[in-house]
Parts: C-alpha cells; sequence; structure tokens
C-alpha cells in the first residue's frame, strides 16, 4: 500500500495497444518487467497518458491484472478518474482486489471552486471506501481544474485516506514549498509528494522538498537517478538532468506528447508498437527525425541512460 | 430509420436510477411507453440529460434493450459519444443491432477549429461505420465546442450518415436560417433539424424552419402541439408556448435542471423515483415548492398539460 | 452613496452610440432622464452590457458625467472591471469625484480558486480605497469567474466597503438562500442583493430574499412592479412577469442580447440608434420581426407596459 | 516597415516599471538601446509580456515614442490587441504616424470558429487600415483562440496587409511545416515566421522553415546566435540552445515567467527594476536562489552570453 511515507520513482506507464487498436497484452508484461528493471519503487497506471478514457471497462481490468502480474510485488497505483462515480467505485474495488497499491483521482473539468473541489473528493472518498489510500492528482493544464494550496490541504485534512499528492501544477515550484511550510509548522500532516508533469521542473522540485518522481518521461533511469543524486550532489543532478532537457521538453508537448513517448519505449523495446488507439496522432517523419536527432545527441551526453 | 425527411418530435428520455444508484428497469420501459402514449415520434437515449457518461457499458445496453422493447415501434435515437472511439463503435454497433434507428453524436471539448470538428465526425464515422445514420449534436452551451455554420455544412457534406441536426447552439436562431438559405440555393443537401435546448426558443425555431423538436422538457404533449400547431395558428403556437415558458425556463438551469425535469416526471409518473445517480443534485425543498408553484399555474393555464 | 441597505430597482443602461460608432451624448442624457421616469431606484452604467471594454478612458469618464448631470440625485453606480489596476484606480476616483455612487467590479477571467478571487478583490479594494462602496458582480456565465457561496462571503468579510453582490450566477437561487440564511443566524453582515441575469429568475429571486433588481432589461417598468408587488402579492407579480418572460427569455440571449435591447429603447426613444460600437452584431430582418412579433403580444398582454 | 521578407531576430521588449507602478521612463531608452546592442534585427512592444492591458492610453503611446526614439532606426512592432476597436484604431494610427514598422494583432478568447476568427481579423483590417502591415500572433495557450493551420492561411488570403505569423502555438512545429509546403506548392503567398512561445523550441522551429525568433527571453544575443547558426551548423546551434535550455525552461513558467524575465533583465541592467505593475507577482526568495543559480551555470557554459 502507498502511504504518506512514499518515496522514489513510480513510472507511469503508457497502454501498450497493437496497430489494430486492440490491447497488447504481450506487451503489458514486458514492458513492466522493463520498469522494474529501471529500478522503479513502483508503477502508476491507466492514467491520462495511459489513455485510460478510451479503454472500455474490461480492457482497464486487464491492464491492472497484468501489470500487478509482473510487477514483481512492486506497488501499483492505478488511476480510477472517470466521469461518473459507479465506474470509479467499480474499478477502484475490482483494482484493489487485484493487488493495487492504491488508486489516483482527479475531479472532473467542470469542478471550480474549493468547496466543488472539496466536495468531490468527499463524494469520491464515500464511493470507493475511506480504506482505499488514494492519490490526489493536481494536473491543471490537462484536466481544466485549477487547486489552491489551500483546497489541498482541505481534501488531505478531511480524507485521511489521501496519502499523495501527484503535483504537476504549471507553475508549481511554490505549491511544494507552501505544503512543506504547512507541514513545518504542524498545520497539515504528512503527505507523499511525487512530482508530474513530465519531469520538466524535477531539478527544481526535489529541492522545493519533493519526495520524487511520478511521471512518463521515456527514461525512469533518468528519474531514478536525479532523484537520487539530488539531496546528495545538486550540481550532478543538474548535469544529468539537463542533459535529458532537451528531449524531456520536447516529450511534453500537449497532444503529441505521448506518442513521442511511445515512439521511444517502442525503439527500446518496452513496447511493441508505438500506436496510439484511435482518436490519436502518430509521429509524422519530420517529428521523428527531431527525436531521433534528440536520442543520438542524448546518448553521448549520458552514456547510462539505457539506449 | 431516421432519415434528412424525419420531422416532428423525438422526446429526450432520461435513465431512471433507483434511490440507491442502481438502474431502474422497471421504470425503463413504463416510462417509455408513457413518451409513446404522449404522442411522440420517437426517443432519444443516452444524451448528456440522459446521464450516459455516469453508465457503465452493459448498462447503456440494458437501457437501450428495454427502451427499444417498450417503444412499439417509433424510432429510437441512441447516443453514443464518448472519450475513445472504442466505446463509440461498440456502443453504436450494438445499439443497431438491437433496433436503434440511429445515433447521436458530438465531439469531445478539446475539438476547436472547424478542420478538427470535421476531422473528428469523419474519423467517428469511419469508426461506427458509414451505414448507420447519426444525429450531428451541436450544443456548445454543454460541451464547449462551437460549431460554426460553414462547418455543419462541412460534416454534412462529407457524411453522407449524417442526416439529422441537434440544434442546441444559444443564440442559434440564425443557424437554421443559414442552413435553410443554403438548401434553398441548392448549395447544401437535405437535413432534418430538430431542435433541443430545452425547447426554450422553440416557438421561434421552428418558424425559421426547423422540423421539431428533440428535447427532454418534461412535457413532451407540449412539444407535440407547438410542432403541430406552429404552421397553422402561430399565435395559438405561441399561448401554448407561453404557458409553458415559465416552468421550461425553471427547468433549463444547468445543473440542477435534470434534477428538475426528474422531479416532475416522478411526479407524473414516468418514472419512480426523482433520483440522479452521483455526481448529481437533488431539489432542495425551495425549489421543489418552485416547482410546484409553475405546476399549479401551468395547470391552470394549459388544461391539456397532462396533469 | 450606496450601502448594505440599498433596495429596489437599478437600471444598467447602455452606452449609446452613433452609426458611425462614435458615442451618442446627446442620447446620454435623454435616456437617463427615460429611466429615472421608469421609477428606478438607480442607474448603473459602464457595466458588461454598456460595452465598457470598448470606450477609451476619456469616453467612460464623459459618460459618467453626463448620467450623473441627469440622474436627477438618483444614486449611479460605474461599472470599472478591467485587466489592470492603474484603469481601475482611476475610473474609480474620477467617478467617486464626479458623484457616482459606488463602483461595482469582478475579477478577470484567469481567477480560478478562492484565494485568487479573495486575493484579487483585496489587491482591488487597496487600489481603489476602502472608502469606495462597491458592488461584487458575480456573473460566471459572462466573465467565467464561477464564486462560491463561501468566497462571497469571504470578500464581504474581508472587505467593509463591499456593499451589495449583483447576483447573476446560473442557476443562483441557492446562493440567494444561502447568504440570507447565513445572515439570518448571524454568521454573515448585512449585505444588498440586486440582481441581475437578465431578470430571467427575478420572480423567484424576490422570494429566496433578493432585495431588488440590477439590470438591463429593455422594461424597467416591469423590474419596478415585479419588485414591489413580490412581497405584497405574489401571483400578481408573477402573471406580471410571465407576460414579459417570452421578451425577456429573447433579449437573454448571449451576443445578440445586446443588440434585441437597443432595438427596444430605440424604439421606445431612449436612445437615438440601436448601433452597438464594432465588434458586435446587428439585429437583421428575421430577429428583428421577432421582437416586433413578442412586443405587439405584449402590449397586448401588459397594458401598462410602457409601450 | 515590416514585410514578408522579414527575417531575423525581434526582441520582445517588456515594459519597465517604477516600485510604485509608475512608467519607468528612464529605463525605456537605456532597455532600447541594449536590445539594440545584442544585435537583434528589431523590437516588439506592448505584446502580452508587455502587460499591454495594464497600461493606460496615453502611456501606452508613451512607451511607443520613447521606444522608437531610442531603437536607432531599427523596425519597432507595436502589440494593439485590445477588447474593442476603438483603441485599436487609435493605438494603431498613433504608432504608425509616430514610425512604428507595423503592428501585432490577435483575436480575443471568445473568437471560437473559423468564420469567427477570420471575420475578427477583416473588421480589425478595416478598422486600423489595410495599408498598415501587421503581424498575426497564433498564440493559444495565452489567449484561448485555437487557430488552424487552414484558418491562418484564410487571413493571409484575405488580408495582403498580413506580412508575418507570430508562431507560438504549442506543440506547433507542424504548423510551421503546414504553411511552408503549402507555399512550396504555390498554395499559399509569401508569409514571414517569427518564432515565439519563449523560444521553447527554437531549435527545432528554425529546421521547420522559421525566419526567426519573436520573443522575449532574457537573453537575445542566444537568439539571435541560435538563428544565424541555424541554417550553417545544427551542432552548434544545439549546443548553444541546450545551454540556455534549462533557464529558458525556468522562465517559460505561466504567471511568474515574466518576473523571472524582469529580475534577469534588472540584473543585467536593461531595466532598473525587476517590478511588475499590479496585478503581477514578484519572485520570492525560493525563486530568485533557483534563478541564480541557473545563471551561474549558464554563464559556465556559454560564456558569450552576455553576462
Amino acid at each position: 500500500m502507498i502511504s504518506a511515507e512514499t518515496r522514489g520513482v513510480f513510472a507511469i506507464a503508457p497502454t501498450p495497444f497493437l496497430p489494430d487498436g486492440a490491447l497488447d497484452m504481450a506487451s503489458l508484461g514486458r514492458m513492466t518487467e522493463r520498469y522494474v528493471g529501471c529500478g522503479v519503487d513502483g508503477l502508476t497506471i491507466l492514467g491520462i497518458m495511459g489513455e485510460a478514457h478510451k479503454l472500455e471497462p474490461e480492457e482497464s481490468l486487464s491492464v491492472v491484472r497484468e501489470v500487478i502480474a509482473h510487477a514483481g510485488g512492486l506497488p501499483v497505483v492505478v488511476g480510477i478518474s472517470a466521469p461518473g462515480f459507479a465506474a470509479m467505485r467499480r474499478l477502484s474495488a475490482a483494482a484493489m482486489e487485484m493487488g493495487a497499491a492504491g488508486v489516483m483521482m482527479t475531479p472532473p473539468p467542470s469542478m471550480r471552486t474549493d468547496d466543488q473541489i472539496a466536495g468531490w473528493f468527499a463524494q469520491a472518498v464515500a464511493q470507493i471506501g475511506s480504506d482505499v489510500p488514494f492519490v490526489l492528482q493536481d494536473h491543471p493544464t490537462a484536466t481544466g481544474v485549477v487547486m489552491s494550496n489551500a483546497v489541498i490541504r482541505r481534501v488531505v485534512a478531511e480524507n485521511p485516506s489521501c496519502v499523495m499528492l501527484k503535483h504537476e501544477d504549471w507553475p508549481g515550484l511554490d505549491k511544494i514549498s507552501a505544503i512543506r511550510n504547512w507541514q513545518e509548522r504542524g498545520e497539515m500532516r504528512a503527505l507523499s509528494i511525487l512530482c508530474g508533469n513530465g519531469a520538466l521542473f524535477l531539478d527544481m522540485e526535489m529541492r522545493r522538498g519533493a519526495d520524487g518522481a511520478m511521471t512518463g518521461y521515456a527514461f525512469a533511469e533518468m528519474l531514478r537517478r536525479v532523484v537520487d543524486l539530488a539531496a546528495q550532489d545538486r550540481d550532478a543532478a543538474q548535469d544529468l538532468f539537463d542533459a535529458h532537457l532537451p528531449l524531456l521538453r520536447y516529450e511534453h508537448q500537449p497532444g503529441i506528447g505521448l506518442a513521442v513517448r511511445k515512439h521511444i519505449l517502442a525503439q527500446r523495446g518496452f513496447i511493441a508498437h508505438p500506436d496510439l488507439r484511435a482518436p490519436g496522432a502518430a509521429l509524422n517523419p519530420a517529428a521523428r527525425a527531431e527525436v531521433d536527432y534528440l536520442l543520438a545527441r542524448l546518448k553521448a551526453r549520458d552514456r547510462g541512460c539505457g539506449l
């Protein structure tokens, strides 16, 4: 089970598909094992980048089952966000039954005010059960839901099962500082903060007090090493981060970012095919050439990158 | 099958739930029969007001099956909009197999430009099959997708299976006129236009050239009579419409409108319970009293209203 | 000066323009006198419907000066919302110097969380001075800023110069009830609530506890009588309201509503020309015919309407 | 005058303020001369990052006058976007009279469909005059207006005075390729493309066919060299770009990015004070320390950076 003490690197795994759009079950297991081989501390599946909203319920269950089966006992967090609570309750219950370590959720775009957001989480917890540890995902760029520091503190206070913040506000560095300040002054209980947002600010986030990364950048090895180095050797962590930044920034494009990520993961052998399920863009030749150029440079700059 | 020649009144039916949130299968059949008894020309199910996004796939299929079974041969249109094409394809195929008369769809909120919107419909038709007649739903207030007259004409031109516009732009009267003008000049092919938007402008829409109504106002009898009277006796149609307008306006409130509608349909015996599935608001006593006041006045003003 | 005890009807006045787009100074005085003749308790100018964002600063000052000069001592509220505080501060100071009774403001669309909204009002008050009584405008449909009941209470608590709520959330009836409940329980200080939103729910709003109307419907006489009748004779108030509802609903169309309003005000002789300043739509013949039809019916149903 | 043949680097200049919020006229001249000293080909003022929306009209004119006076004959482009056409017309006319080389504009957020966007530009050109060369700013992240490739081609075709695209869609690389493809096939006339978006993709944009950069990154010297090197030595350009990327990414944060930029420009002596006019955030100590850390690293990696 994840908890407020969870730290380290959770890789956000994509959902592999065959070129015809069917789930690629064979890749699921291999991909999971490859992530484990990167030294991650856990996996997160069925998030926004997992194309969760394109899956049928029984497909989601297959993904959960298969990933947990190959995760070698590492904790697996399952994204359950959906427009209706019925679907969330069912997926949460099934995932926990299968051995998930917790769930992740974020409100629908119509939630605007602090009261709406806090009310939604209270209802959601009532539905999935207060015994299921959950990750509060704060990702306004993707969801349109803007959460103040105050509303995050409130959700954490009102829901003991909220154990982790997936931090991906942009800009968001001061949000980490604000939470850590509240905690130091005893005004907020413990909470794990893992950072997403494609790791675009991981260098700074670790110094602001984050506990690690939960994101899908195609080189989880980099996340691993930057998180480990952050406290020991800032300059070394920054050098490594900087070597990846040109590619990381390229992957962090709305809309086509996932296609970039799957292209690289397919090249690395994590998944068999780079395809997204429809509707979803494919990389055109110009974009592939740009990625390949950046990969070649990365290989020269970070020999331990995994290529 | 619906076609470009379809006219009249299609009632948008809600999805009845039990107080515990389960599908109310018993109400489904009775509700359908009551709508048929109102003299409607067809039914539309699983739209935005049908809480479709809160249903599990197998629940959606149950709703389709049950409504068609009780519709006495009237055409039933099934809303299939979903974030992913896989879910849309599956529901469309199953619904048509069960005897649906067509499907209704609208793009996700991220679709902004004309090319994005037209491209989405082309992809969607490729997924569900070009032999399935579909209703283009144009409802920017609910979806955030703004469609110009030009892009509607383009979608109609590019997709022969687009046979109907569910018109609920606001303001939208000139959109009807623009389409009818293009058709008169031979610049656009035939298209059925049924009006939604809670019927708030049905009086004017019929005179602009609409073919009828497709909306969920709790008194389908009014829709029936206004649509029938529109061409024969404008003043009589307007008198009738005006008698309903205070309530109709009350029902047309974002967020709580569906609770108002279900409250009235429960009072009228169409459904057993006024409950929405979570997340969804219930009417508080003040709102119920307001509705009851408006209902009492309506009863005095329109003796044929069905109360 | 407006205060928390202000009640009654404040007409939202449009800004009259000549067909070439210049300010129509001659109409300004006449229009103001006509509103005074309708028996309103005050005027509000330079709001969203006053095309304030299309005016140059010196034009805004001319409008304020002219309206106050013809208002016969009635209180005039001046809308000062602008993207920057410098413009707000300057207009507020000049308007108060000229004899305005207070100002009205609402945050820019980027304000999302409770803290952002409350922070914006605190900053705004620091800029215009805490001695200037202000109206908090809550109009999410137009501004995109969604304010919870709680954040309104907070702004009122934090800013003693906030004396009035221009209530135009949609739906918003429960917001009035919530504020009145807090006040009854002593949890919120006195606050005047005048209702906008085109008066579409004025009938119900008065019964929920509103103090009156602040809106621009083209027949301020109706607002006057409905507000006066509300407490004495509910049915009579509702009859009168219902007679206007078909037109009121027609005027309440986003985008073209202001053109409808100016068309009627020009017909009534309040202003010389129905023109909006660019960018702004004009009524086409079909729309004008619809308005004329509704006006003819209104005249038959409410002989005291002012036509 | 700018034209479709304009190439190179246009620095987006901020508007300097004194700590009390007044315009810092003394800094305006010095800042302009420093930009000229960086070797830029032109300057762009009163854009989004120029806090243009916080300025009074006469302040805007002062800025234009002062910058042109110190620009040593380099072309100066003036941002004129405003909610109303009256303000746009007046600023455009005054700026051109003072010697501006052209204006820049983008539609208000309410513009959604292709027809709305194209219609807005047609109206705007009618207002400012078809003899004023203008830059079409395409910046959806800041404005909310999403422009398809097709609508840009249409605006260019319909308005001969549109001579340049300020390209800052995100992702936007394929937009450059699409325009260049159309031009190669003779389906679109010549158009200068200068890239904004904080230069986050300048490396790739130059290779896709951009003519240069128009952005406000605090080291215009880098833009100069990357633009010059792009065609000659890709790897050298990329090395230089990569050295700046950690800081460039840090500056490219919504909301606080401008404070970062002004902090650096103040350190570099371009402006006397880093202050934004209210409402606007200041950098807190943690953020300043992060910037200083990145600056120290940049200095070590790019000795010609200007520090």
